[in-house]
Parts: C-alpha cells; structure tokens; sequence
C-alpha cells in the first residue's frame, strides 16, 4: 500500500496570490516575502487582504479570510499566515476548495471556515526544495515559495493521506430562542465602528422589518441602509458580509455605545 | 428621440486602477475590492492612492484625487470611493477628462475638482450586468466591475445625457486683498506635519522672496526647500502639490504651532 | 581624457522596483511615485518595502533595506527615498551589487550597508531627460522616473568617476570582550514588540545553548523558537534577520520590559 494520497486535489492556477498576516506594515517582512514569491514566480499576482491581524490572533485572520476569498476569482492562492508555533512541529496545510487554493500552519486557522469535509492535506517539507528554514519566519521561507509555486501550478510535495477538518477554533455563534431571539455576540468592530455581529441570517430572516437589536442597552431598529436614517443614528442592518451588523449613521457605533467584540447582542426577530 | 448620451466619450485604456477610498487597511475591504477587479479583468495594475480617508470625508478623497491623477500616464481609470450614500438613490458618475477615467458616487467628489465643463456621465446600473449589489458595499458590488471593464477598454451603459459639473463641495479658497494679503487656511496637515494652504499661486507669484506667512501666531519666511533653512527652522515653501505649505525643517510644523485644518493662514506677497 | 566613468556597470532587469520611503500611507505620495513609474514603465512590479521609517530618518530605512534586498531576485531594482536634503545639492546615487541596482539620495543610506568597495555612481541629472524638478518631491520627480528606466533595463546617465562608499550611517555594533560577554544595543523594536540587537553572531557561535541575554534589567534564556518556552515567557533567539533578539511568547518583549531602541543589551556567551 501507498501510504501517500489517494487522490491528487485538481488545481488550475489564475496567478493571483492573497496574503492575510499578523506581520503589520512598519518592518519589511510582508516586502520580503513577497520578494521571495516573485523571485520564485515573476508572474505572480499579488494582492494583500490585511496585515493588521494583532498578533497571533488565528480567529481574527481566519474570519477575514472566510469572508474575503470568494471574492477573489478561481485559480487564486490563498496565504495565510499567523503562525504562533512557527518553528515547532506544526504542519502547514493545503486545502483546495471550490477552486481556490488555501495554504496556512496547522492551528485551526483552516478548519474554521472551511467545511468540515474539506480534504486537508499536509505538505512534506523534507521532500520540498526549499533551503533550510528559519526557526522564527516559515512566511518568507516555506510559504513564500510554496505560494509562488502553486500560482505557477505546481502544487507541493503532499505529506501523506488529506485529513478532513475539524474546527477547532470557532466564531462566535448564534443560537435560536424559541420566542424567536437570537442571542449572539460583537465579533468584531471594523474601521468605521460598526458593530459586527455573530449573527447571518438565512434568507427568509434578511428582512430589516423583522428584526431588532439589543446591544449595550440599547434597542437598536432594523433599517435596510445607512440613508434610511439620520445622520448620528443608530441602525440595525445586513452588512456586506451578510451579517447584521448595527452601525451609526455618519459615526462609529462602537464609540457612540461603547461596545466591542464579544459583547452580548440580540437580535429580536418579529414572528410574523 | 433617444433619450441616452448623444455622444461616446472616447476610451482608450492603460490597464491601470487607482483606488481612494475611506475603507482603512485593518478589514480586507480593499483587498476584497480588488479581488473582484481581477476577476472581471486579471491584467489590471491595481494602484492604492490612500485608503486613509476619514470615514465619510468626501472632501479629502476629492482634493487626494484632485492632486494626483494627473501623475498617471493617460488611460488610467481612477476610481474613488468614499460613499456615505451607498444604498440610496445617488447615481454613480463617470467622467472622462485629458484621457482618463473617474468614476465616484454623485456626491460632489468628482464635481469639486473637475474642470466645470466636463461631462459627467450617470451609469444606468439597471441595465449592466451585475449581480444584485448588496446595500452597503458598492465598492466591491458596483464600482470594482465597472472599474475592471473600463481598464479592459469597455465603457459602463450610460444612464441618459450627461451634465455638466456643478461643484458641491468645496476646497479652502484664498482670497486676494487689494494690499497683497491673500487670506486663506490649513487645507490639510501631511503625514510629515507640513501645513498645506489653500492658496496656490500662479506662476508670477511663486517666488519664496516674495512672500511670508502667518499662522498660528507665527510669521514664517518665504524659502525655496528645506535646506534654506536650520534644523528645526520654520519656512514656507511652495509644496509638490503646488500650495504654499508651512513646514519645520526635520520636524513637524502641526506639531511644533499647534496648528491644524481650518487655522486661517496669510500670506503676504510682497508688492514689487 | 573622458570625465564619465571609465565602465558602465553590467545591468539586466527582472522588471521588479522595490519602495522604501518615510512617506507613510496618509498621503498619496507612495501612489504619485507609483503613478509616474507606470507612466515611464507600464511593465514594473511595484513592491512595497515599507513607507513607516519615521520622517527623515536614514538608518531605519537603511536597515529595513539592508535586510530585505537579497530576498528580492537578481536585477531588482531598490528605491530609498528617506530624503531630508531634498532640493538641496546632495547628488544622488547609483550602486549596483550581486545584479541588483540601488538607487537612493547622497545621505549615507546606502554607505551603511553595501560593502565599501562597491562603487557608487552619482547621476547626470542635467543630461536626464526629465521635466524640471520641484524643490520637495524628488521621490516622484527624479527617483520614480529613473527607476522606471532602469527596470526597464536603462542605466541613467552616470555623472562622472564613481567612487567607493565610505560608512556615514553606522548600524549599533557589537563589541566582543575578552571574557565572551558581548556588548549592544537594541536596535528597533518590531510590529510584535520583539527586541531587534545589533549582533549577528557567526555561524560557530548561532547556538542558543550558548548564549543568555541581558537586558533592562532581566537575564533572558537562549532558545530555538517561540514553542521552546512556555506562553508569556521571554526568550533570546536567533530572528529571521540573522540577529539575537529577545521576544516573549505570544506578546510583546518591549512592553514587558519596557524596553526600546538604543537601550544596552548584553549577549552572555558562555565559552565552551
């Protein structure tokens, strides 16, 4: 018996590279790595997601990712690397998914967004050409090249049977009352102060009619869009992430209220 | 009679996108945006003008713009995004001007920097092919696509005839007294402290020995750069955005005046 | 006798233009840059290094720099533009070293690190087909232009003998006592609070078990990586530059230890 893979995931690269980092912008690292996908593959296309991950934050890179790479055609490779056991024994994982490739440590960062059937295979490094690693950034020594090759079409050297994913870290979630609250939390605040919730509605909920939201004392009403209020107030509404979201028109709802990520909010669905 | 545009702006792509907007770089807003571009269009050279808008500032994506654009070689398509509209009934315009493209929301961002004779075409989003935009996120669902068939050479379905610009917003102005004064204030502080004017002079008067200004409190000696002066000297210089601009030569003017947008500034041009 | 340089140096393009800058990310000046470099070369792969070297300060940048080139694939070209002697005399220079082309002002930037024997070339701005300069953004008005050409594989025209660096700029160095202590400084402080030294041990001495770090106040353990010392637990390791650092696991060494730039640290070798 072949204790390698059975089945080789397909892979059509479009050359396109995202990459998704707690590395920030000050230091050069995000620079150098991509210096190292381009020495590897000139080709490449790259295009950043976010380096403002706080450090070490799995959840945070792995949320940002679930909710950005559809966006992103098929054939793209998707890097993510917040990586605190970098250096130790973790495996780095690749998952190929709808036609996207998705590459990252082995820390749940995956696992949370992918769907648990997902094949997850881990990659043999020993057989990789790759020069010796460092002990402290595998973004510019082992993903980096890895990234480069895939968008080339190359997929790595596979480390033995695909695992199915097993979410270990998960998003805050959303749970059904039976008098029709829904009881989640803020799971995180974006740039303009919205209060993002925990909570995606399914498409026969997706009306602003039938919801509002309790959040730091307050009961927010459910609006459609920003003008569908005044300016300076608040709304309860479907964001681009297809949650419901409570933002102040013109303003930071999270200053206006005081709130931040995994503070308690209801939506309060209308039985109809 | 046909009610449509009585005439095509001509077109001719570069395959470059700059992108303005007030989305920030924490969240992959912009990431996600450009996901989109390369999906319509994979040859776009995406470039980021600043995404540090503060939220909502229409004014400041329009003067950014305004002092930019014309950097880029013709063909560019310039899109800005900075939309406190979205999911409203506010148009998306587009204008051609000296061979480029801009396309904004209609919210006096293109109207206050374009010459007042330029045609601003409405986009007829009913009848592009577009999948059902959400209420929020034009950036991504509206303008990116557009965006990308314009750097592919193709011109969005124009809404009707176009207007002419009609300026809304407006930048800081500088008044000419009859005794040489000119009166104006702090446009803008830069990232280095430079205390940007509203006053742009015009070729005969752009000598640094004609002129000082007062801010603050302070009356600053005209000079041509920063090597006129001593480490830690006050000067007022003619900026590389054409303005006169107050700076502190190694340090940060703002800072060592105290001085910020809207502090009303002189500049008293020396009568020859 | 020719004035001009005695040989031109070999040069052949990958089409990739590094960006190092004191511009920040606020202003559209990075986007300006970017904007003439396409204008003059519609091919370049435009890299981002970093814009957040604090305003006019050289050695960041020529840190950031001196780390980062190498990662970048032969025929790479590096722009620095940390430039307080903008619009004064200071000439700008040239260097090629290992295929890789150096473009930055006379200030010491690149002094600090290229080996002394390599030759710097001062540029003929006068016989440079350029558009008159402004007095305060040569970044955009003769960097950007130059170093379009020569990804494009143009060499600029050199303004006579080249010469050999000579150090302005000093990095912190280290000073090896007799008894094996090692005496530093910290150097910077990255986005993760890790505590940067200015030693770079030799290969024979690159041996966590053999060395412990003091610092602030606080002896810290040698080890290999981040997972060899438990959560919250400080560590001095070798970093992905090459050089000692002291981190704390999973948070910030600098915060910790209330430690920055230029305080002493000392690397205790223990002799074997």
């Amino acid at each position: 018996m072949d204790s390698g893979p059975a089945t080789t995931p397909d892979w059509s690269p479009s050359g396109i590279v995202t990459l998704t980092t707690d590395f920030g912008l000050m230091d050069p690292y995000v620079g150098i790595m991509k210096g190292v996908i381009l020495g590897e593959n000139v080709s490449a296309k790259l295009v950043d997601l976010t380096h403002a991950v706080a450090p070490q934050d799995v959840r945070s890179a792995a949320w940002f990712l679930s909710r950005s790479w559809s966006w992103f055609p098929p054939g793209s490779v998707h890097l993510a690397v917040v990586d605190p056991g970098v250096g130790g024994d973790r495996q780095i994982l690749l998952a190929i998914h709808e036609g996207h490739a998705f590459l990252a440590p082995d820390n749940g960062l995956l696992q949370a967004f992918l769907p648990s059937t997902t094949l997850l295979w881990p990659l043999d490094l020993e057989r990789e050409d790759l020069a010796e690693p460092s002990h402290t950034f595998h973004g510019r020594d082992v993903f980096a090249p890895i990234a480069a090759r895939l968008a080339a079409g190359t997929l790595p050297i596979l480390g033995g049977a695909a695992v199915e994913g097993v979410g270990g870290i998960k998003f805050p979630e959303s749970v059904q009352c039976p008098d029709g609250r829904v009881e989640t939390e803020v799971l995180l605040v974006d740039h303009y102060g919205n209060l993002i919730s925990g909570f995606c509605p399914g498409p026969e909920e997706a009306n602003p009619g039938l919801w509002e939201v309790d959040v730091a004392g307050h009961l927010v009403p459910g609006a459609k869009t920003y003008g569908d209020v005044g300016s300076g107030e608040l709304l309860a509404l479907l964001d681009s992430y297809g949650h419901i979201e409570v933002a102040k028109r013109d303003g930071s709802a999270a200053q206006a209220l005081g709130a931040g990520p995994g503070d308690s909010m209801t939506v309060r669905m209308k039985t109809t």
